[in-house]
């Protein structure tokens, strides 16, 4: 998709976007012929699934759109969620985040380079960034504290007081990533309006603020998340894909809260006009029928009202485009020796017992391994739609 | 005063203490002759007072113990405390408060071989401190920082953020100044409790805490703070001590919450015994009648209650005794042109306008200067007694 003059470029940046707050902050870089910078952030606690999608795909538009993503791996978070987890076990998981973010926004065919993954602990523990926090605790209330948190952090009594502090790193992080905007989904609402009042009391910029919808995860976030087959892994086989999509839950005819629909709308139709067509196509050999071609949402979702379009349908063509996306990565992996020892070092076999996952928001929406999840840390907790399936949806 | 043995450093240690949780830490090291490190806050913001004297007095009967004392100059509490004020101003007030604590501690005529004056900011930003900071939101609970403060830190839905945060602060600085103990005001007693609980968690160990009683101020605490006559500046001259002392509020006969009496208890007895002899003495050389000796409290309140002592009789044994407590003090500044300039930079002279200052604990006396106080931070808030005045008495 060639995204040249501004308004292509902003078009490419807004779409499928559910609010963009200051969006004068990124417009007026884009008249100049600058390079927006864009910031999404993510913690490395669980093993990253399908619902990486979602987002991944925004911000390789954004990388289309000519913009600057830095992705920030919050490992003090992933730390912080797991206190009995060796340091040196989230050491290898954001090695393994690293590689596969990276690898999975080449594998939509964009450009990374205008990409930057940075560590959380690069700079959280640097002396100038503790002085902005301790100075942010000091002029933000509790009240507003709990407010920027409301819908992602879980508001209780017993909560660890973590909870509260997030919010001021998550703001911090934009100024000290040196962003001009920061993305995620739109349960990040109330934190972002927080971060547009908070940094201007520190003499720091407003920043823009994109949000993309809450969508449901493939599943319709009716299965469990310790269901090892609600969650399809970025390097599952194949088989093991077609697997998981078969059982996925999808009544026909309704399209509100589809997972199925969603992940076309959210991920394969973005990416095929990211490769350079938007189309999804439905073959219906089996019936003796056409192959059915879509250049937009609408038109999915108008047959699948009508029963034109059937789970049964839908599904194959689904896993054909979604092991399609996944090829390059498990490509890649296959043939990196160090990314291997990673993944072995990072995800050591589960322990015995499974505990349930709640409170994980989207904006780290990589959590869910039972091993690895003791307390919810920063911007987590139930989004809207409480995505337990591969799509975490909103971003 | 003579303390050589374990029991005669102990009893010193303990005198005048309200309590003293885990006292068998301390015990331990004098049973095998060692030295106890203890260790007291305060933030760096209001000039320092009269009321420094009661912390001050304890800590001098520390080192006599053979105790190892290190004083956290709390600068970034002070700087927070004030955002608006310059670095360079809390800097130079935490300079004014090195000479003020050192040579305050040596006038009492304690050798201040063992004494160590730390900058919080030497290792509150740094990066193994900061971590802990983290680790610990994580596992503490809003509930219980709150707990912690309740007495220190104001309790409203509007109060920063730093209410709750400071609390982890003030028991990581135990851990970090590799202390055995924490002395403050008894106040601060469910943060004491707080920091035997959480220091564990992180896998420290629990350190004891001695708590000074809440001692009424010399005006009783019914002087406003923002009167300058309320209180007495360590550098005040004579003439200004005896005219502040001269309206201090005293009811004759009543001994209950009596800053007089108070003073007599917990700064000149003690002090006068640490040079060497434990008596306060009031002349009646005007009435014709010969001089009283005093070697106890006790003696002092009775006398008190029976109007053989009456305020006009003890102001101008106090003032006489306060004074010399303050000349080397005095004398030292005086010949110290370096502290002068320092005192100059860290207190310029004060706006017109003068606000009323509330919440300030008895773990960081040095508030008050209406210029210096926007926000309460750390371990402060209204204590148990409203210590407006020269003795924030718990310390």
């Amino acid at each position: 998709m060639a995204a040249d003059n501004a308004e292509q470029r902003l078009a490419l940046i807004k779409e499928n976007l559910a609010e963009f707050l200051n969006e004068e902050i990124v417009t007026k870089i884009l008249d100049e012929g600058g390079h927006p910078k864009i910031y999404w952030g993510t913690a490395t606690t669980g093993r990253p699934h399908c619902g990486y999608l979602v987002p991944a795909i925004k911000m390789a538009q954004f990388l289309a759109a000519g913009c600057e993503l830095t992705v920030l791996l919050a490992d003090i978070h992933g730390f912080l969620d797991n206190l009995k987890a060796p340091l040196e076990l989230v050491m290898h998981r954001a090695d393994f985040y690293r590689h596969i973010i990276s690898t999975l926004l080449g594998a939509v065919g964009v450009s990374t380079e205008k990409l930057k993954i940075v560590l959380g602990s690069s700079f959280q523990k640097s002396p100038d960034y503790v002085m902005d926090v301790y100075k942010m605790a000091s002029i933000i209330s509790e009240h507003d504290a709990k407010k920027a948190g409301a819908e992602i952090v879980k508001q209780t009594d017993n909560a660890p007081l973590s909870g509260l502090l997030y919010p001021i790193l998550q703001v911090l992080d934009e100024q000290y990533l040196d962003a001009d905007a920061q993305f995620g989904g739109v349960d990040q609402r109330k934190l972002f309006i927080a971060a547009k009042e908070w940094l201007p009391k520190l003499g720091y910029k407003e920043r823009a603020h994109l949000m993309n919808p809450m969508v449901p995860g493939l599943h319709g976030g009716k299965m469990s998340s310790s269901d090892p087959d609600s969650k399809i892994d970025l390097l599952d086989s194949p088989e093991t894909v077609a697997k998981k999509i078969k059982k996925a839950h999808a009544a026909p005819q309704v399209t509100e809260e589809n997972g199925l629909l969603a992940f076309i709308e959210y991920v394969l139709l973005p990416a095929a006009a990211l490769r350079g067509k938007k189309e999804f196509k439905v073959e219906r050999e089996r019936d003796g029928l056409e192959t059915l071609v879509y250049e937009d949402i609408e038109k999915v979702r108008e047959d699948y009202k009508n029963d034109i379009l059937t789970p049964q349908l839908i599904k194959p063509a689904i896993t054909r485009d979604l092991n399609a996306l996944l090829a390059p990565i498990q490509e890649a992996f296959k043939n990196d020796k160090e990314w291997q020892e990673i993944a072995e070092k990072a995800y050591p076999p589960p322990p015995k017992k499974e505990k349930k996952v709640k409170n994980k928001g989207t904006r780290y929406p990589g959590g869910g391994k039972p091993e690895e999840k003791a307390l919810p840390v920063r911007a987590n907790g139930d989004g809207p739609v409480e995505a337990t399936e591969a799509a975490p949806s909103a971003q």
